[in-house]
């Protein structure tokens, strides 16, 4: 029996998010929807313009464990901070959630990565991501025992943006397999996709089980304007591919049959950030306690739809509370 | 003419929020609705144990000046906040305001400021303090300029926990009279008022001109348990007197006439934090802008009503909007 439901591998990042409408984005040329790696220089601009900000433990992946941990489930997670206050921030935050959270903090002069979310009317997120720390996540940070010890290892694509996390994300999906474990991927973003496309692919064919990704990521990383191809390739090597479909549902492939499981009716969004994440935590969470795809993309939808009822990538409730209905 | 409306002189805090329950409150012994102020073990402790939380720039008088700022009004600020990053993020978010806050760093080892803001299910907030750096401030830091070329100077009570403060707001008291400027001031906590009741006795009849207060600190400042009593005694030595009323509004004494402005009704109380800030800050835009007391106390209401919808002590939206209608 394994000891973690899930362990995760990610970007450790502190969000900054504001409000602005899409004049602001016109303005700072600030891509609509997108996740954008920026400089220090740029960072610093575009923080000067934020106004009413506020700031939360973030990251892609660290907000999926979140969104486990809040469904009663046992995780672990592996990313880098620097040795400094929102470091300390994010570092508490994960364990508060009696999350498993060890890794060494990164001692140099690169500060803790920050995400600026901006949000506009529509709820819609535009991201700017200095990464900082983060970028030293390297193979001496998979923790084996952690990884052998987990049902599954999540893994999110944002981290493909440098090569020494790539490798430690193959060095980690050979622990896992040897182990008898698996290894689930979320594609993060598609215009990261596109940006390592090879690699991507090369990944998911041998290293990952359970695949996450919305249509424009799984497209782009097959070249294909059919969604239905880039699943149908994808679950020739993945045991479950699952396509997200924003306020429309989950589509899944388990075992080459399609699953569709629609999301609740949401009476007012008022930011995403998170949907994507919270939709894998519902997913992994019934999957690692026995449930049926579709029972564990029913958990998914629903966190979905519960993050982006308010500021935050996180869960503002006790997800474990949907069990029960 | 002044250059600025308002200058403000404040503990200098990044509020630490997360909702909790009653029981976490028994559990910690925390004292519900009042202000503690707390060591570094204890901030450990209390942070600990907190799950959810959002980090956002938070003082009280700052939090009045962002509401000022948000009216249109031109304001400066004193505080004093450590070379961190939560000093950094505090300092970001008074100058994104259009705020003047120059007041110099402390170089020392303490660390910036935290509220610890636990926010039970009826709104209602319990704050622990950790005030860090804030204790630095002193006589050195009253900026002659700022405060001699505003029309108010703007003093928060809690800072009276610290005697370098306190003569610091003496000689804030000079310089503004000297220069036929105004002081106004907000007790702050009723607690804090009994632990310096001689020391604000004082302030208060020989520098302040505009005094806000809620029943029971005001009740504090006097021993007594009328509150007229107590708005009567102020108002022998105070231009104003402004007696926030909770859901029910703010009754204010102008030259000895004493005026009721109902507050709106609000459907749904998120979090109480702020809502005295915002008052003062509605109240002392339209006062320095020759507002009547009347028109004055409508703003406050108005931007406290706003502010305790969301969770957060600063306004969301522009309070300028209030001003068209």
């Amino acid at each position: 029996m394994p000891i973690y439901d899930v362990t995760g591998i990610g970007n450790a990042i502190v969000d900054v998010l504001a409000p602005c409408d899409e004049q602001f984005l016109t303005d700072y040329k600030i891509e609509k929807g997108a996740m954008t790696l920026i400089d220090e220089n740029r960072a610093q601009e575009l923080y000067k313009a934020m106004k009413n900000v506020t700031e939360v433990s973030g990251g892609s992946c660290a907000n999926t464990m979140a969104g486990l941990a809040s469904f009663g489930g046992k995780g672990a997670y592996i990313g880098v901070v620097a040795a400094d206050q929102l470091g300390d921030i994010f570092d508490h935050d994960m364990s508060a959630l009696g999350l498993t959270y060890n890794t060494s903090r990164y001692l140099g002069s690169k500060e803790t990565a920050r995400c600026y979310v901006f949000i506009t009317p529509d709820g819609e997120r535009s991201m700017n991501t200095f990464l900082g720390a983060c970028t030293e996540l390297a193979v001496e940070h998979v923790d084996h025992i952690l990884i052998s010890n987990s049902a599954v290892t999540h893994m999110e694509g944002y981290l493909f943006d440098k090569d020494p996390a790539k490798e430690a994300y193959f060095l980690a999906g050979k622990i896992a397999h040897e182990a008898e474990r698996e290894i689930s991927l979320a594609l993060s973003d598609s215009f990261c996709v596109e940006r390592h496309r090879k690699d991507f692919q090369e990944l998911v064919k041998g290293s990952v089980d359970i695949l996450f990704g919305n249509e424009r990521e799984l497209q782009a990383l097959y070249e294909t304007d059919s969604v239905d191809e880039a699943m149908r390739i994808a679950g020739q090597t993945c045991k479950i591919v699952v396509s997200t479909r924003g306020a429309d549902g989950v589509a899944i492939i388990f075992n080459g049959e399609e699953i569709f499981v629609p999301a609740p009716k949401v009476d007012r969004l008022v930011d995403s950030t998170g949907a994507g994440d919270q939709l894998a935590a519902g997913f992994l969470y019934g999957y690692t306690h026995g449930m049926s795809p579709e029972a564990s993309g029913l958990l998914g939808v629903k966190a979905a739809a519960e993050v982006i009822t308010h500021i935050g990538p996180r869960p503002l409730m006790q997800y474990k509370d949907f069990l029960q209905e």
